[in-house]
């Protein structure tokens, strides 16, 4: 089945090619479409998404015929392989429908169920993190490693990241945002993916990102363990008000990770 | 004096000018900084600040030694003047100070106080919008037209950017954030001059920023009528709760401006 360092290595490369394809798609399209940038009728939107997963999904097939494929758009294939690449083609489809320039492409590779293999890529911020199971984490090349705080009244001049309200709402937990956002000074909606990246490089001091399919959140969980920082997450499947396969997902400088857990309660 | 439209045409590629010097004082900064980017001791940016606004000052000093100048860093000049340049060199300290590309540099002119002239700068996205009396906004030099919406129920399909909570909680005004955050799908605390971009451009439906100085919105000002778009101004400097030169401001496409005006009850 292979999952050695070597073969990390090379999937790793593999992820990061696939997020090019990605970024080139996107980039084609938001251009040709630009002259309609005030319709905002979202079909250009399902156009790339569908677009980005019939792409990735036909690459992995011929590079690796034996792992399995969980995207957003298409169901899911040989979902019982031992390695499983697990796709969201745009994460922040609001964003990009109303050209906020703030949402990308996430690819990651499960090894039974584990993300060994995670990539973040930010089209229009030429930005794209890389992090593969104990070879550390990148943005653009260059290493990341979060410090984290030298005391807990530092946690006040972090800004911290969070998901919409309504992801919170969706699931019984705007409380939760509320009491995060008047417990600290500065909580900002940076949802999806930016803020994700964020809280990897170290900007943000920490992401709280709530009501959560797997492909949201499984390349930012390998790419903070690489660069050193605490990742958790919740599985909201057992509650009574979730379906099934939903998570909220904490993570960040450790620090202000334990701090945040505070006004959320858990 | 001055204040034919070819004058307006002049200070324009003038406060475009001003821009272009402090988008370039930013870059070979952060480039300096960038090995110490984990100390975040925030010295550098009190220092960005300090050297735009006097780079900006001596350049106004020199082309148009009649005009007023005001900012954020130093002591009024030629507070009598009929113009008045006014200065934020680095709105979004604190987005500067921990990496998060979305902070900006705002240069207006007034003419017997009122913005005539706009320039927002946005390094880190490369994106400069510009606009003067009569003479349209352009971003990148692309002419910027609002487009307003069909019908109100199309509101809840926009995106709406906001200011910090702590920013309405210091003037007595954070139950009108947290009634805006609970009214509307999509809130997003996309503060300072990113936030107001987006609202320019139409990218968000408004923005709704509150307890700002004057250097924080002139640009925004002109940037939005020029758009085609709606700004208000509450001068709160009436409000007990408030020192004087305090103003919240709400702007954008006018339907989702006004819907705003419900939830914040303004």
């Amino acid at each position: 089945v292979g999952g050695s360092s070597s073969d990390l290595g090379e999937y790793l490369s593999f992820a990061e090619h696939l997020a090019r394809s990605a970024r080139r798609i996107v980039s084609e399209r938001v251009e040709r479409d630009d002259s309609h940038r005030l319709k905002a009728d979202g079909s250009f939107v399902t156009d790339i998404d569908l677009l980005i997963e019939e792409v990735v999904r036909s690459r992995v097939a011929e590079a690796f015929p034996g792992h399995g494929i969980l995207g957003e758009e298409l169901p899911e294939s040989r979902s019982a392989s031992t390695f499983q690449w697990v796709i969201d083609p745009i994460d922040g489809t609001r964003s990009l429908r109303h050209r906020i320039p703030l949402f990308g492409t996430l690819i990651a590779l499960l090894r039974e169920g584990v993300p060994v293999v995670g990539v973040i890529d930010l089209p229009m911020l030429d930005r794209r993190y890389a992090a593969a199971s104990g070879m550390g984490a990148r943005c653009n090349g260059r290493a990341l490693r979060l410090a984290d705080l030298g005391d807990v009244a530092a946690v006040q001049k972090e800004v911290i990241a969070v998901g919409e309200r309504r992801q919170f709402a969706a699931c019984g937990q705007a409380d939760a945002f509320d009491r995060l956002m008047s417990a600290h000074e500065s909580v900002r909606t940076y949802c999806d993916c930016f803020g994700h990246a964020l809280a990897i490089e170290g900007a943000a001091g920490a992401m709280v990102d709530y009501n959560l399919h797997l492909w949201d959140f499984a390349a930012s969980e390998i790419l903070t363990r690489e660069a050193g920082g605490l990742f958790i997450r919740i599985d909201a499947s057992g509650r009574s008000d979730r379906a099934g396969g939903h998570y909220d997902v904490v993570f960040g400088k450790p620090a202000v990770v334990e701090w945040v857990r505070g006004p959320l309660r858990i």
